[in-house]
């Protein structure tokens, strides 16, 4: 029982170095008075939250931006926190860590994504305005923050997340600021300022953040039938959804519709593209959950540009049906590369949910817009490419812009992880040990028994939970003794 | 152990006729590139979604249809791919089966809708126009075939299903048509198009597709306590959006809005007369699972037709009440005859959900037109009751229209489903052996171990998963045992 | 085996005293029938619900309430009944109960409020009027006696939950009469008249029906890896929508639009309070799931009042971060007091959810509206303080209305919550025994096994249900056995 007993210690009891004790309520507690102090200082109500200025001119109330938006945001607001957050439940051991950990940094990061954003482009005699629309711009600023988590899952201290959180926000409203205001990109769903911004960002970090021996932790990094059934949540949420998040803050109107019925074209196409792929590529023709999870969704990622534009449902749904399959090639031969020859340990696979579905998506948005003509668009082409519509402009020129936004896009978002990725490895974030890495009960009270039970038993249950594959086996083997025995008499 | 590793290789590795290797694929990519060239050739934005037709004429952007339907579309999607996906996860063994069958053949099922339903009362000069109304649309034609689903889930190979989505989606338009285009019948909640439509095709089929040693999966074709709490994610989301559904497509104004009250009230009664039912039906007062799962969602499909005429808060709460008691009585009575006496397998009960409460529901529809007056609808009579409004046929009449509508749906509903069934018997579809229904790892791959593991561990659990009940047995008597053992010392 | 059998039959078989066959039908049927009365009697459509009525007058469509407040009310209701539901099911053998009594008691509840609700403020010529106004405030009140249902969750039947109901639906109603219509309190989202009268009734009803001897249920009464999970749903969904709570039923406009933003931030602000907090309160750093679960919805509560008003995003994170600060002490600290000392057995702490937070909430609105002016709210006034626009009241004034209005509602709590308390200590109402409290096998049929199977082997595993603690010892000095002897062979 010695034996027992030590690995106890070892494995249940918390290092020092990862004791979140006074970290994270320091780390917590200063980062909200600043931003409460500097909300306090520079934000305020837009014209149409305000009082006073809504009231001042003459409007009708459903013309409020809030009955445009709101239904969407809402939607937008489901996939980042049960959608992202669920998702990554697959993991057997870190459902806590998933869905706990997505919490913190998605209620951080919109805030922060409040200030970033309305400093680059949301300022107005000093003040940044906020509404709705902020609203939904903070939550894709956020959205693109997990998707760098999905990469680090299960290999990062709450502290390193919320380090990560603070620059990549940063960095994701100034690529946001060059793209949307200097440049005059189209990129409503975020297929570049969103998902490839995120999924480059997040694996340069977890390249920089490589561990030789993470297969300490391999027997921890995979999932079980009810952890399997939780992702399919988040899955779900995302896929369902994904039409108000491409729609939400494009212009009212005709645009909003299109966009929305263009997504769903596309996931539609998708979902079938990746079930067929996902038997194809399997030795038996089994479906394999982890295709379904995922590629499935890239549908969604890859019309994050174009799906505003008049691509057609048959476009949508071409791109949509590529998007799978790309996706599941990926997870299924793109990604073991990655792991070994490059060193890329990509816990979630992001690299083939935003990162080549969303290099896909800006591409398509380039060529469409290229192909754009006033015998489509009509007096649309004001509210959808507002450049061309004034002549200041070309179709072709806007469409070469979307394909320079996609490569300033990879370059920032390349550098700026690299060097995040180098902040995050200084040793005082209390990353966990290549052995823990999965386990929830580093960070997390898992309650595997009330400290009012015999010693004995919650020494046996911490065992047990630690070394489940050998008890496993003894366990059989028990089992299998006694059936001999009764066969036998 | 020779014994263990036979049935090892019997029930894990997929036999030649159950291998999706190339089926799946073949039958996924076949379909996709079928639709997608339907779509590009038929398929256009409608004048909302379209950027030159919506700015050719003068609107403002909140006469948008999106913003008087998207809200609604979104709750009708969440039930599609929620509700019904995780509604059928109540089986200890068919989790994935349950949330992933539903979404493969959703996804398929809302193009191929769009398609089938556009043929037939969408064209306009030889083209499908498609908005936010043809989404919802098409997600109640997939509504349909989930609920036929419910009756074979867990017997079906992936293809049976794709296949009995092509031809239940045909059928579905085509009776649609009959009823709304051609009689000028009203059911905008579905009563008789999706849920009567449904509940009949899927229990002929499943009766054609009769297995008479189905009780070799006996023991999977039941609910775990865990399999139970996702089972009722389903259920509460069904219940929740229930008012979205029956009011997505009916008028503007106060048609959806009265359509939404009906309904809510309707399911509160029946919610309270299922939890009665169910405890006075049991031995012992215990409430059941399987009747709050489903019972309590009677009350939605049984306002489906009358929910946006003037049936009255109080007509509705009649209506959701009688709901509830006919559902478990169903289940309790009838569902065992059906099967023991019918041959008729029906693995969720949607005889008692949708069958039944279908009938009332068109039954209660007749009988509301019937009576409805000029004194009661006003000017709003053109909006329920066009027919009646301009004079081209009496209350009576149309009353009588929807009892016939009735009729017509049950005749193509019960033929269409036995020939599909018919069709599905063919055996190129890879059905699954009577021992292993209701069981995940025929088409998925279900995680119990990594590859890498001790091939012992692995032979073990294998063994362990498959003869669950015995193990529980064996283990169970060593338990006493070494009880006895400590007992006596 | 006699001495299991004997436990088994007192564990498993109902007693006569929790044997619900007669006692839930007979309540749910003339509770449903008496609704269906009174309904008939007294309720009507409103004017934009009513065909005649909407069409008598000239309107647009979208200036219908519907398309103003439906979108919100969905959300509302997803916060009921899977918010509330899903929160509770963090007990390990609870899940059944909590999601499936919070369904029968939120649709009962929702009919008896628009009935009581309409009986103090929806009169309109002997009629009580209703619409998706009526309907979102049905749903505040249901959420008011689910609050109550998390301080007795595990210890009371489905008839004591359904009584209570009744009087506390009544009682809400009485409160909110007297704040909303007789003092003219501003409280759209209900610090007060929702969660400080949900809470601080609950905790009286718990406190009168103390059990002195609850810890024989006391290893039940904690969670599990995959309750926690399930409970983080509900977490989550209250979490996002709360926004949509709060601006549910403010006036339209730039009110709901202020409202949605400022929660927003709150709840942002409050879950940073919380990690850091739960962090800080714990010996060794590691983040506590109740904490996270319940505290960081705090924000929500403490903006109920104020949220309407010109708070500021600035004012609001203050609030929320306090919220949250005072929610995690209050699990730590003062839970244990509450106890030990006053008796108070509160299963879900909504002390420190809805308690603490609710009163916070309704002195920073008293706060708030005093310090209104002119020069902030201009035009806006008449919509937030309509008495202090009209000049009746001057904003002092209304301030002290508020903070006299939190007293109101405390004390119509203390005191009906006493009150019914004893009532539902009448031995009539089949209550569990203090050994099979947090049981759901009480009340559900819970499927272990399937009643076809051996005998033998049901009786075993319901004794291992029942005395899972045991034989999680005997199984692992089993194991340890077993092992000790391979090592030694």
């Amino acid at each position: 029982l010695g034996n027992f007993n030590g690995k106890l210690k070892k494995s249940n009891m918390t290092d020092a170095a990862t004791n979140m004790r006074l970290k994270l309520p320091i780390t917590c507690f200063i980062l909200e008075i600043i931003l409460i102090i500097l909300f306090g200082t520079l934000v305020q109500y837009d014209y149409e939250t305000d009082a006073k200025e809504w009231h001042n001119t003459s409007h009708q109330d459903y013309e409020n931006d809030f009955y445009f938006r709101y239904p969407s945001f809402q939607d937008v607001h489901v996939m980042i926190f049960v959608g992202f957050g669920f998702l990554m439940t697959f993991l057997q051991r870190y459902g806590f860590g998933s869905v706990g950990f997505n919490f913190l940094i998605a209620a951080f990061s919109l805030q922060w994504a409040t200030l970033m954003q309305g400093f680059f482009h949301g300022m107005h005699g000093g003040k940044i305005h906020i509404g709705v629309e902020s609203m939904i711009n903070a939550d894709f600023c956020t959205g693109s923050v997990l998707i760098s988590f999905g990469a680090v899952l299960g290999k990062t201290s709450p502290i390193q997340l919320l380090t990560m959180a603070i620059f990549e926000v940063t960095l994701f409203a100034v690529n946001e600021f060059i793209l949307l205001s200097l440049l005059g990109t189209k990129d409503a769903g975020g297929s570049m300022t969103i998902h490839t911004f995120g999924a480059y960002f997040g694996l340069m970090v977890t390249r920089i953040l490589y561990r030789p021996n993470l297969d300490k932790s391999k027997h921890r990094n995979s999932s079980v039938y009810h952890s399997d059934l939780f992702a399919m949540i988040g899955t779900v949420y995302l896929w369902m959804f994904w039409p108000s998040f491409n729609s939400a803050i494009t212009a009212h109107g005709d645009d909003q519709h299109r966009t929305a019925l263009n997504t769903y074209y596309s996931l539609a196409a998708c979902t079938l593209a990746t079930y067929g792929m996902s038997a194809i590529t399997s030795h038996d023709g089994k479906l394999d959950m982890v295709h379904i999870q995922n590629a499935a969704l890239a549908g969604g990622v890859a019309v994050g540009t174009a799906g505003e534009m008049m691509l057609t449902p048959f476009g949508s749904m071409i791109v949509g049906f590529m998007a799978g399959i790309i996706s599941v090639l990926g997870f299924k031969f793109l990604s073991p590369i990655l792991e070994d020859k490059l060193k890329i340990q990509d816990t979630c696979g992001i690299h083939n949910l935003h990162g080549m579905p969303g290099v896909l998506g800006a591409i398509v948005g380039a060529v469409t817009a290229a192909l754009a003509t006033t015998d489509v668009y009509g007096q649309g082409m004001a509210d959808v490419f507002p450049a061309v519509a004034d002549g200041s402009v070309n179709a072709t020129k806007q469409g070469g812009i979307q394909a320079l936004s996609l490569a300033i896009t990879l370059g920032i978002a390349v550098l700026g992880g690299l060097i995040v990725g180098f902040v995050l490895k200084l040793p005082v974030f209390g990353t966990p040990p290549d052995t823990l890495c999965f386990e929830d009960s580093v960070y997390w009270e898992v309650s595997l028994m009330r400290p009012e039970r015999d010693h004995r038993v919650q020494v046996h249950f911490i065992y047990i939970s630690n070394h489940k594959h050998v008890c496993e086996i003894m366990c059989n083997i028990c089992v299998i003794y006694v059936a001999v025995f009764i066969f036998l008499t």
